[in-house]
């Protein structure tokens, strides 16, 4: 069944954050042409994204994944600098870096080769990490799906570069 | 009686924002030496404060002023840009523009001619507003107190300049 914007909007609503129905509105569906959205894609809401600061607020639903991507340089600037705050739920993070032995989730196994990352960061509630600029990273929502602030230097998604050469 | 960190971790929560206990003890205090910290004060948390961005979750208690002040360029940079969004409660913002002429709140009687600037926002849960650099602003929450995110560019505290000579 097709994800709605008023089903992201509960998952906000579970942890707390408010919307106004212009908002809600706003929410952006991200299926990355895959046509799986619901095992591969991500749910989000741009509070602010000036040329010096940005921040949004993602929802996972459960067991979904963001694909492995990196923010690279744009126009001789750093890319994208970023930090995850869990605010419900869990969110597996994998960066680059030592390899996780035995990681606690895994991508699609279809998608397999496309991932390429394992050093693993599991985020509660009150969990936070910064990703350096220009660094490959995935994550994926656990049972209960999770919602996450993202704080961040400027951000221009049309830049970001995905390891899955279909995306 | 005194202001608690545990106090403030208490509007986190009703805000449904979760701190862990080392952030709790991280936790801002500031009185602004005018030894009233009821009426004039602010407490925070900063999440992140990197030289590109930064975001700070700050607590305003019952009818609580943060004193007029502004954020001017720092070597060379343009001052701090801030954007300020409701989480729980409300609260007033006056900022820099066209005088609002019958004012919902007021600051303290006996520091009113620290506050200059008479433009006023008044935010409720959703509600966000973006400061531009070096533009005065003072704040002020209403009677259920406030939380409010700050998303900004990088902070630096010990440049602001404040209206009040004292501060």
């Amino acid at each position: 069944m097709g994800i709605t914007k008023e089903e992201v909007n509960s998952y906000y609503q579970k942890a707390g954050i408010v919307l106004t129905d212009e908002e809600v509105d706003q929410i952006q569906l991200m299926d990355y042409g895959l046509g799986k959205e619901r095992k591969v894609g991500l749910q989000l809401f741009v509070y602010v994204n000036t040329d010096r600061y940005c921040s949004k607020e993602l929802v996972l639903f459960p067991g979904q994944t963001c694909p492995e991507h990196r923010h690279p340089p744009v126009d001789g600037q750093e890319g994208k600098q970023e930090t995850f705050r869990c605010r419900y739920g869990k969110v597996y993070l994998y960066v680059e870096g030592e390899k996780t032995p035995l990681p606690k989730v895994l991508p699609p196994q279809e998608d397999r080769e496309h991932y390429t990352v394992w050093h693993e960061i599991e985020l509660e509630p009150g969990g936070q990490y910064t990703i350096p600029p220009n660094t490959k990273h995935w994550f994926q929502a656990g049972e209960e799906g999770a919602v996450v602030t993202e704080m961040s230097s400027t951000s221009t998604d049309k830049h970001d570069i995905f390891t899955d050469p279909r995306i």
